[in-house]
């Protein structure tokens, strides 16, 4: 068997996200079955986190092992001949013995964006979350520095995860506008050793009540300390979510 | 009556376009109707220029003639609350009796994506043109330099154009490349006095064939010079062009 670690990037909106579920469709089961198309070969995949329905990757990481001796440029453009349009492998490499995309990830990056103002961008609406006030970036951008650090952030998980330990180190994190005329885009950009489940649109829901001053920036410490979910702001919605990159 | 100047942002991909047409969703239909909705009144809507299926607009200007005595700010609003989620109306103001969006335009700023590369991006299709070769983009600078200025661009009409004269100035024109990692993303910006039918669309087309290397910069003049319509590049495809600004 062969190791193949595979770089993949997509578009949320269509799918019910990355893992196979009964009777809808999954970013997982086109690939899975692509590769079959392919190589004849049916393989199980794994990517390095489940990505929910609307979130977005421009560098997922999939892993999965194979039979086939088809070369990674082969399978690469293959791959692509035989997805969707909105799924695209951008790369295929081969990997050490027993890779895994979950359990050896060493960092991932994600971008949240958000649109604020008294109009919404119609063009953008599938790639953001539209928040229809004003926001306090600066207020918004101390939060962020509260978040670096080692950190039990359970607070910051939905029900649902099922990780063993809630401690997470958050290497970064940074808010700062984007240059978008007319419309105001704020990209809020995070960067752990990993991130429970739900844990981005969480803290970009309470950033978003600390923007519109209901909260102060310590708050986000409040909420680390008290190892509560119910003390965080909302979750924000999937679609301004982006996967940009995972490294092992 | 009131003359009033809206300027408006869509996104295309769902609608056949600026102007009404039987059966079909279209930009002018939802926003009259919204109208409607507001102030009880129908009028009748114009747009700088109709813009087709797919094709997208950040600073479209419409003008409209009206009894309603509502004021622009509350107009504003009261549209917003009116229409689909993919069409914004960015500011209402009053314009000076027999303000025509046609008529009164002095310039017209478009933008045109594409990107290139052996890989798409699955997130932007519905806003780029995707040419699966590399580009060589300062050959496609050189083509654009011999846009500019006043010619008779008759060669890049498509049928269908209904226009006495076809002479037009072009301003500027540029093409650059966008920064987009992990995909390259060009922009070509052109602005002029007014565009033929599918002008933009045509010349982003020619560039396109100088920057797969299929035709030297200079082949744009000798186009233009043809006046003949089947000298041209082929028209690029709706769904990367942006109707930027109008000037009055």
């Amino acid at each position: 068997m062969r190791c193949l670690k595979m770089t993949v990037a997509y578009r949320g909106t269509h799918y019910c996200g990355w893992q196979i579920q009964n009777g809808q469709n999954s970013i997982q089961q086109e690939l899975e079955s692509a590769f079959r198309t392919v190589t004849g070969e049916t393989v199980r995949m794994t990517a390095s986190g489940r990505t929910d329905s609307g979130v977005h990757a421009l560098g997922q990481v999939v892993s999965t092992a194979i039979r086939s001796e088809m070369e990674c440029h082969q399978l690469l453009r293959a791959l692509n001949g035989n997805t969707p349009f909105d799924i695209s492998v951008l790369k295929v490499e081969e990997a050490v013995p027993r890779f895994h995309a979950i359990r050896d990830a060493t960092k991932k990056s994600y971008r949240y964006r958000i649109q604020s103002g008294p109009v919404s961008d119609p063009i953008d609406q599938d790639f953001l979350w539209y928040v229809p006030f004003s926001l306090d970036v600066a207020a918004m951008q101390s939060g962020c520095e509260y978040l670096v650090g080692e950190h039990d952030f359970v607070c910051f998980q939905a029900s649902g995860g099922a990780t063993k330990s809630t401690i997470r180190t958050v290497f970064q994190c940074q808010i700062r506008e984007a240059v978008s005329s007319p419309f105001r885009k704020l990209e809020l950009d995070i960067e752990g050793s990993g991130f429970l489940y739900n844990m981005v649109r969480i803290i970009a829901g309470s950033l978003v009540e600390i923007g519109k001053g209901k909260r102060q920036p310590d708050w986000i410490a409040e909420i680390i300390q008290s190892k509560d979910r119910t003390k965080a702001g909302p979750t924000a919605p999937p679609q301004g979510l982006f996967l940009m990159n995972v490294d092992y």
